[in-house]
């Protein structure tokens, strides 16, 4: 026992893991041991699930297996379209609204029961892969549902990526589409410990549910200190984009009255973030096959603006935000949705470390150095 | 930064608090100096709320106002109502249906956005608030369903405890059983930092609105190595007296066997839990009023046998869970309830413990080892 204080618990260990690292200094990040540029362009989402839930890629046959595995638990029960349709009608955040219709998913999972003291893997992934299966249907639901629109049945022979944009829009996504989307997905399926995967180390190393585990990560992912910088970002375009000035014009008085431009800086990484550069690559993409290429050039427009005032040099360069945002815009997507998203995406991580964690489990629960008063003396209250 | 490893942050301080202090040597817990076995013979739940929510046990005028406001707010929507109904339809574990209706409770409140940076404090307890009058409407509406019962509607001029046993039963509760009842709740309302605390502390770290806070928690107290205790210790009461044996014989057998009693041991407790104490008390006069002492022989002979055979010497005493569960049986209140009134309770304590710390925030985000390779060649699919 120490008795210093670890404010946030800055850089203290609490975990080995194999899942993924992040190296700031020099702009990388793998998950066990693949870089992030070679899984994003070169393997699916389900691909990479698969490589962290279970150790290695897959091969063709074993990826087979497993997608049709998840493919299979797409469905989500009546009931839970119903509460999904009156969160919508409520005007439910939507961060919320997944985090209460993810929860109630429990209902209808045989399997759902906390995972006991033995052998709680197999169980977990079980639980895991129903949950990742069905987390994109209900969103999916409750943007229809608030467009007024019925929600689409999911498609099993359709990927994950482009089954979601089924799901959302009613249209089979295009292939460029879907691999884009696909790509955003692998981009956050992981980074490290933050505070939403921590959030559901904690609930699973009480051997709860992964149902409990995934329901707390979406509410950590909500608060703004954590998810939400790509919706912040979107909303700083479409601001340019309302006003009269060109981005560089509108960024220069924004900075000269104290605004931060969100999509710079990251705690961790100094240089630009890897997820940041494939996702302008696909922004390129998209722009010049779709002839639209206004974010785009606003974006290019102020990542040079912003390198050329040495932000670069101080260590602050774009990060994934920065482009996330214009991409989903590209597809379609409405700027609420892109934190929910993330948190589908990262589900896929905090499932994983919820079943390294738990394979060699310990409690989590650190201590709170008592600062009150040592005695106080009880007065009724009449003689208050 | 340590490159010491701190598994299961035991020892960690992560925070400070003037909230709750236990002291396991000599069986002391303090709520803000206060001595929990003062607190729960002379004070109301409602009091204990404002205790730690305000830091000052408060006048009757202020705790009328206080007590007023949360009654106001016992009320949920019907929507909400109905996603309950579904759940006790659908066989929900009662702590998973807690947490779902407890996330859903947010869609209701106009006030539930995440916090944002300045002045989170007055937010997050008018939120706490909302969530501590609700938990119980839920509940009781979620175990009448299964029962086949509609739900009754909160009595505003009912205390928390009173109303609580009222929703639950359709019956107005006799003095003792109200007492009682507010006694278990004031002295589960806080236990320093545990794993469902640090949960809500976590979750709120990110700015988080309280909703998400609360139903994390929840998800960490259903795993098995949590809560759950007070339910084990009833089974066993039950075990016994459907068995053949005397309690003693039962036991000594079952320790034969290798089975460990459940109620007694604590991690800090290496005395008789203060709880504990207050909880036999109150079965002795419930026991002694309704002229059933069953549950209060079984546990007093028990108690009186493990101590002949020198637990209590090695620190393994009777904790909290040795003697609520008789408590709620003869309240005739479900086994399976025990946890989430536990949760319904500590809830409390959770929504101080979020806005204690949101005062004075900061990110908390540990990190891991990363032990996984250092770089790994990517092969496509099809050469794997």
């Amino acid at each position: 026992m120490s008795d210093e204080l670890k404010r946030g618990l800055e850089g203290v260990l609490v975990a080995e893991s194999e899942l993924s690292h992040v190296d700031g200094e020099v702009g990388k990040l793998v998950y066990r041991g693949y870089d992030i540029e070679d899984l994003a362009r070169g393997a699916s989402y389900e691909e990479v699930l698969y490589l962290l839930w279970h150790g290695s890629l897959p091969t063709r046959e074993e990826l087979d297996a497993f997608a049709a595995d998840l493919a299979a638990e797409r469905a989500v029960d009546d009931d839970v379209l119903d509460t999904v349709r009156t969160l919508a009608d409520a005007d439910e955040r939507p961060m919320a609204a997944l985090r209460t219709a993810t929860s109630m998913l429990s209902a209808y999972d045989d399997d759902a029961d906390a995972l006991g003291d033995d052998h709680p893997t197999e169980t977990a992934r079980r639980q895991g892969r129903r949950i990742t299966a069905k987390v994109p249907t209900v969103l999916a639901a409750f943007e229809r549902a608030r467009q007024g629109e019925p929600p689409v049945s999911p498609d099993p022979d359709l990927s994950y990526a482009g089954n979601f944009l089924y799901m959302l829009t009613g249209t089979e996504p295009d292939a460029v589409s879907e691999e884009t989307f696909d790509m955003a997905l692998t981009l956050h399926a992981d980074h490290g410990l933050n505070a939403s995967t921590f959030t559901a180390m904690v609930i699973g190393s009480t051997l709860a549910d992964v149902y409990s585990g995934v329901t707390g990560g979406i509410g950590a992912l909500s608060g703004s200190l954590h998810g939400g910088a790509n919706q912040d970002v979107m909303e700083v375009l479409h601001e340019i984009d309302d006003s009269s000035k060109d981005p560089i014009s509108w960024v220069r008085d924004a900075r000269e009255d104290g605004r931060r431009i969100p999509g710079f800086g990251h705690r961790v990484y100094k240089v630009k973030d890897p997820r940041a550069k494939i996702l302008q690559e696909k922004l390129r993409d998209l722009s010049e096959s779709s002839g639209d290429t206004k974010w785009l050039d606003y974006t290019t427009a102020i990542e040079e603006y912003l390198t050329d005032q040495g932000l670069l040099d101080k260590g602050i360069a774009p990060n994934v935000d920065f482009y996330s945002g214009s991409v989903y815009d590209t597809l379609g997507i409405p700027v609420d949705m892109y934190t929910p998203i993330f948190a589908m995406s990262r589900a896929g991580g905090w499932i994983a470390h919820m079943v390294e964690y738990q394979a060699d489990n310990r409690l989590i629960r650190p201590r709170a150095r008592y600062v009150g008063p040592e005695s106080a003396d009880f007065v009724p209250i009449d003689e208050r």
